[in-house]
């Protein structure tokens, strides 16, 4: 199993999330001859490289920084951001919903910070594609900055364009829509989308999902489900198993729905 | 975009999800030659073979079969099944949460019927490996006949195994345990995980979990998180917002922890 | 303590809570010289009338019966109905929100079944009162005859009114509406409560909740409050403690404020 | 209707809720010749006393002052504390889970701070009695003046004891138990009820929920139910109507159970 062994220790290029003792986190792409300079001292990427996974890599004045592969929800967290970012418990579920898998072609408005956007450019690699439309250009460029960090630029193809004026992309495999008012660009979107192609939306409030409902009846789409998610966390402790004492009320809806042919196509 | 106009029609070898006019599904990988029999009339694969995505085929009786990509979460609830399979909403988030992704090599016991390695295995493709093991000779031949209706049993080795004989792989990315007594085989799942390797455990009692969480102790485990997913679904009446009048109470509690180096190894 | 002694007894008059080996059970007042004539045997109110509660009275074919004060839980749940009734965990939080307690004078409208109008009456005893107003003659009869069951009838007025019409009474404590429509009601409702007195509204969809928030703003009310309570029953086995599988997913949201006086009231 | 009239205004020996412009709070009973000091002026009770209910009441400085009836609940969350008080919408739910209203004989132990002692007090008016039970005397006397403070306190007999001694009441209706290990007083708990009286307990986590139902096993309760309730709040804005960013995660399980006769006594 040479090939898992290998895998087992840390190369050139890839993402780690260094933690350090006081359980500050820094996400750091390895670039041969690189530094990174923390709070607690520097560390040297050349001690980084070649360490194993799991590793504990001491900084120039000592202190010992933990090295491990960052979780898809940590990369996500860890974008830079000025727009709100769509939770982990609702991403995990819509990648399921929207059959986001490798080798998928989806379109995404808007791209916001690009945290939805660097989970779907992680599950459709090596052959899929992203296509994700932004109106504000700073969005864009931040967008693709957060991208190009973890090394998944390459599977992303950045718009800036008010949707209005329609998707350049046809026979898309899903679509999800993250702006205020999903309900004027449905046209847009089933024209975007394949025969049976997966949408979603995500709104936060429960007026839009009512202007969603009543526009789907005027656009050829189907199997509409409308649901939420709520995330409880325990505190981890045997003997006093207890969920935590305040949770996240609230994210936002997910609304899901299958493009049908139109009449004229099928 | 030729190849997104290939993709808008059915070809050979694509899993098909047939919906009949009283919404009965059907789920069939389409072989030239074959036909499928129906309660409301046979539907021949050559004339499903060309069609364009979200087509209506006719039977021979005249009724019409709406023909989608099955979504991963149809397709995870149409396998074929003995045991409780993990539920959609848990499956996206720990699939986040474990970090399985294009590439990923991860091991999962037991294999029950094979739903969730099917969500694995769809996920890890092309490069990546699920290793499943199961005690139960009848469920993993069932789980193997359900990953390869869907084409995918390529991406898996099922293994017939009493884990606490321990796995046979190392370094691997991520582990996950569906059994009874998860917290007897934190060695063994240990021992097959790289460094900060990714585990998880579904669990339906408060009484698992509490063991779980002391079995931790004896173990070079950290970041360990207790969760649990409530989906809401809403009826999607625009006029009548509200959610569903019941829903699922309890699936299971989530556990996730990384495998620390142990001191001699790090 | 002889008052506590003769408290442990059954007395004529009272409502007993008669539960059959099998689980069934018979809500009933006790009259001397009465027969409960049920699929086990016969049960002589003499038999119970003077045993103690929580004893098992044998039916005339052997069989026993548990016979325990009924709690307003079952008491509400018993009500014969042609309505959905309003559920315990929601009329537990609204009595405390709505102030809820002997002497309070409170108005209700509709009445339904008398569910509600059952948990207020036995509330505001022995000085308050509940007027309650339907404008279905047959639900008031039926609501009537569920209070009279338990001997609560002397502390409700029924009315068969379209609330439109306004309410007779002023300065009540607290008025609680079960509507289709509350926010067509709010300048009655208004009329008749004293300054600064509760106000309730039970809606089931978002919709009615939008509206009823919207005609707020015509009205002199304050401290406007909507929520939702979820109810999640365990099973209660100790070595395998666990939420129930399904669980109620919705009744309805609850919607609270204050009256303010009127600029020329104050 | 002179009676509701009379209601209608603020009469010496009343509770009464006074809110500032800046929205803070005062709870204080009127008494002819008393002075409110605060940090927006003075207000005399004189000048309260006689005012209608709802009506603003200028301080000596000019700011208004809104005076209402307090709500039960605001009445609990005023108690003065040390302890963590139980959450109004576990109040409003186990009043009802234990019957209690007006003449009914409650024991209750932890007596802690008295909020749910004011709620007990509240409700069993004006025949019923409350005894509630403390081992640390300091917690006694704040809950003895919290009660004085809000007109209850001739409801309630406070009484300083390790309950591990036993109760000294006998055919209680209902006994609470908001202790930490509720599972060791379950002999002395149905010592002090009626035949079928009512149980309940509230303990925070579910180590403790499953000792207490490996206790019931040892004593003649029946009828056992474990239950937790989960309040959401929406932000009450009807154009953008959605539940509150944070939620409470969790209070504590609710646990309830009726006493059963022991063979020798039925």
């Amino acid at each position: 199993m040479n090939q898992a062994t290998e895998r087992a220790y840390i190369q050139p290029g890839d993402i780690v999330l260094l933690i350090s003792p006081d359980r500050r986190e820094f996400l750091v792409r390895m670039v041969p001859g690189r530094e990174l300079h923390t709070h607690r001292g520097i560390l040297r990427h050349d001690d980084i490289i070649g360490a194993r996974w799991g590793a504990t890599i001491p900084s120039h004045l000592g202190h010992g920084y933990l090295a491990l592969t960052p979780s898809l929800e940590k990369q996500i967290r860890s974008v830079k951001r000025r727009t709100q970012i769509i939770y982990p418990k609702e991403i995990g579920y819509l990648l399921l919903k929207l059959n986001i898998c490798p080798g998928a072609r989806v379109i995404e408005a808007g791209t916001g910070s690009g945290g939805l956007t660097l989970a779907l450019a992680q599950m459709v690699r090596p052959d899929g594609h992203v296509y994700t439309y932004e109106i504000r250009n700073q969005m864009r460029d931040q967008a693709e900055a957060n991208l190009e960090r973890v090394g998944l630029s390459e599977y992303v193809t950045f718009k800036v364009r008010d949707i209005a004026e329609g998707f350049d992309e046809r026979d898309a495999d899903a679509l999800f829509l993250d702006v205020r008012e999903p309900q004027d660009y449905l046209a847009q979107a089933h024209a975007a989308l394949k025969g049976g192609g997966f949408f979603g939306a995500l709104v936060p409030t429960t007026n839009q999902v009512v202007d969603l409902l009543y526009a789907f009846k005027q656009h050829p789409f189907g199997f509409i489900e409308v649901e939420e998610l709520l995330l409880r966390q325990y505190k981890p402790v045997p003997g006093r198993l207890r969920p935590a004492d305040t949770m996240v009320g609230h994210t936002g809806y997910l609304v899901f729905a299958r493009a049908l042919l139109a009449p004229q196509d099928s």
